[in-house]
């Protein structure tokens, strides 16, 4: 996939648009003829499935199993649970026939009016409603249950304005919906699988998250409860990294639900649902990457390391390839995925850019005076900083390296979020910081209609009530009403 | 899921109704409220995801990598290629609108007539044509050449008459798109797979299959040559466990992918698709089982052995408790998945019953007397075969076991189906066994019209002609007209 290589435009020219530039440029996803819907590109889904064998093998290590439910949801089904509806049946791809005919006026194919359903089908925006229907017949006794199952699946939501990743019509998730027989249970549930996402974010994305709740008005649609990780992008906006939600019995009772418990009592049962989605990469590339380029957390890069030899001729090539191979092997022993680049139609200048610009997290360099002096050359992505290192141990050295670089990214994003995150006194003042692109920690009196008049006058919204931090109570910045302690207010995507 | 042990129809009575009952009693899938869908419970989901990690595998060490396509294709793509449409544009699911609303006349929701899409978007049957519309933008130079990708995805087909795993409208499955410079590297790819998937099929599935390619008419859509691995189901039917397809320059010059060679010369790209399905899991059921239940190969199954206690006392259960912890740590250690079932609900013959249904390969059972004697009972699913082990070195024993259980799954396909197929001189001796399940290899003129009537009077096809084995000449048994060699004919699910 041959391009040129242009320059990014940079974050501080248009943060907008070096997104999109850098999804363009760096091979990871582009518009396809489908309006909102994205080609997620090989080295795009290279990250994206990075991220789901870490977060499958978490979901299994914590008891869940997957499985497979259907794309299409009958219209009906979506009236059932009366919040949800109103949250998901609006925007959403509707199949109203099953078959095509062969124009009768001309060339091409047309829909053939006697293939009507009966009933229409929705694409799943989301499979709560399909998913209770089927647990009706799984569960009678409290032996049933818990249920914890989880499916990998793509959705689709009729988004009118969409961006590469972080919002498109169709997009890959993994849904978990879960059933338990009691209220405790699932509650406990749901915050295992909060805390489960918060350890990804963290300690795989290297994206340090603030743990939350939902305001009512932001909930999922059919929650009582929604447990959100919110993150801060480069450029001071939120974004929602992950939700985890406690369902009651809502869809218990929507489906008819019931399980006989051990004294013999009926009951309905208990629900969760949790998700993360392709987004993820979207916040990762934004959260870290620079005006060179993409730059990946060692442990979500599907190439860690990246060798380029630099050679006058064939001979000296043949030379560096055979010391390079030893490098190389001993790398792959510790784990480490590497690649070895001596492809002769570029030259080295252009393969370095090319990797920074892949976000490839460390570059080794061996040239002919290194081939002399048994050195080689480290570069690490995330400072760009350069330095020569003997051959003698590279392997550890680049080892520690890459958890080195885990780290100081996940402390750049930390710094970051620290430097642009405070508190006001006043509304006035908060109406100045926000337009700045700040997180801001500010009293609120609790209410939506206080809520929503903040939106209106600021575009800003509550990302979360946090669960950790200050818990003092004090006057919300509108209307001066008390407030049990101050929430986290900012612009989102 | 709590259910009654009830027994199975037997494959005596009604192969297709035991089909049918195994795939439900053992929980592998089940139907949906959506007419033609299966929900994929989470033991069959295990044993895809087995077929995955596996195949993924194979697919990224011959070069291909993963990528995503849109699941909505424009109606007009499908009419670009003449063959293709008519092969796939008329049993599908059409999305006409994107919004619902209030019903206005009273509760729950309907289309908003408003919302209508300018074209018709349909549930992609399979990719060619979005794929390669994509392609069109990445192609540009035989640099650019070869691209080797690869999509795990859903699919959808509006078939009339559905069988869980087997034939369903909402499937999943991968489909391999490559493109190519010559010819030649694309025949060569197609074969590449086509060797991978049997490979698949014989070494893990251990399922043997007829390698070899279809007539003009079973080609798929737009293909050129379509090679297919045909295996044989326990009644003599046969089974179209994958196919690789040839796809010539008809995919290039629909959508336009030319390049530039070399030599400076423009062409147009070569192009190949594959694809293996859900519908392997049905192939695995109908090849192995048996009247008590499933019976997997142990490379696929998800426990490869259980261990149950018979005790009759705590006491006595914690001592062997102990006692089987140290076997499963070496199990564990060599490799092995495996599952102790010390839950005191159900008795041991209940769980013997139980995990015989499910097809774990191995059981061991440890009770009193066994734990005096430093004894375990072994018992292996494929044979129903029961023995008294040492404890000692009985890792290394359940380590040989396993691979003899595979083997002999294997060799037990392979003899089913060497007693099932047989040559015809006649046509009317054709008839008659056709009758009682056989695969038939016989000698066919090579036209469509004489397949077509061979099919009209006895429901078998061509399953392929074959690429490895007798090549003959003879005379058509139907017509005696000349025929170059020995063809696969059968009944097929």
């Amino acid at each position: 996939m041959a391009k040129e290589l242009k320059e990014l435009t940079s974050r501080s020219a248009n943060y907008a648009q070096w997104y999109q530039d850098l999804v363009i440029k760096a091979d990871l996803a582009e518009n396809s003829a489908v309006r909102g819907c994205m080609v997620i590109k090989p080295y795009g889904y290279a990250i994206w499935e990075k991220m789901q064998r870490i977060l499958d093998n978490m979901f299994k290590e914590t008891g869940h199993q997957n499985a497979y439910f259907p794309l299409l949801i009958p219209k009906s089904f979506l009236s059932r649970e009366a919040a949800h509806v109103e949250g998901f049946a609006k925007e959403c791809a509707v199949v109203t026939h099953y078959r095509l005919k062969n124009d009768p006026k001309g060339k091409g194919v047309v829909v053939d009016p006697a293939a009507k359903l009966e009933e229409e089908l929705i694409i799943r925006p989301t499979s709560e409603t399909i998913i209770w229907h089927t647990y009706r017949n799984w569960i009678q006794s409290y032996r049933d249950l818990p249920i914890l199952v989880n499916q990998w699946a793509n959705v689709m939501r009729w988004e009118m304005r969409t961006r590469l990743f972080l919002r498109t019509a169709e997009f890959l998730w993994q849904e978990g919906h879960t059933a338990h027989a009691t209220r405790e249970e699932a509650e406990a549930e749901t915050l295992t699988i909060h805390n489960l996402y918060a350890d990804f974010a963290e300690n795989y994305m290297a994206l340090p998250v603030i743990k939350g709740v939902k305001t009512e008005s932001e909930r999922f649609a059919g929650a009582l409860e929604t447990y959100s990780i919110e993150s801060m992008m480069q450029d001071g906006k939120a974004l929602q990294a992950g939700t985890s939600h406690f369902l009651g019995q809502n869809f218990g009772k929507a489906f008819d639900v019931t399980f006989v418990d051990k004294n013999g009592n009926t009951d309905y049962a208990w629900a969760t649902s949790w998700g993360v989605s392709t987004r993820l990469v979207g916040a990762l590339i934004m959260a870290h990457s620079d005006d060179n380029g993409l730059v990946l957390p060692p442990l979500l890069s599907p190439t860690q390391v990246v060798i380029v030899p630099i050679y006058r001729s064939e001979e000296q090539l043949a030379q560096i390839s055979e010391k390079v191979a030893g490098i190389m092997q001993k790398l792959k022993d510790l784990g480490i995925t590497v690649k070895y680049d001596d492809t002769d139609n570029r030259k080295p200048g252009w393969k370095f850019a090319e990797y920074e610009l892949k976000g490839i997290p460390v570059r080794l360099a061996m040239g002919g005076r290194d081939l002399e002096n048994n050195t080689i050359e480290v570069m690490r992505r995330d400072k760009l900083e350069k330095e020569n290192r003997s051959c003698e141990g590279i392997e550890k050295y680049v080892k520690n390296l890459l958890e080195d670089i885990q780290q100081n990214i996940y402390q750049k994003a930390l710094d970051n979020r620290k430097n642009r995150t405070i508190t006001v006194k006043t509304y006035d003042d908060f109406k100045e910081k926000i337009e700045e692109g700040y997180f801001i920690m500010a009293h609120w009196d609790g209410t939506s209609e206080t809520e929503n008049r903040v939106k209106a006058d600021t575009k800003a919204t509550i990302r979360c009530i946090p669960l950790d931090g200050d818990k003092t109570p004090g006057k919300c910045m509108v209307t001066g009403r008390p407030s049990g302690q101050r929430v986290l207010f900012a612009r989102a995507y």
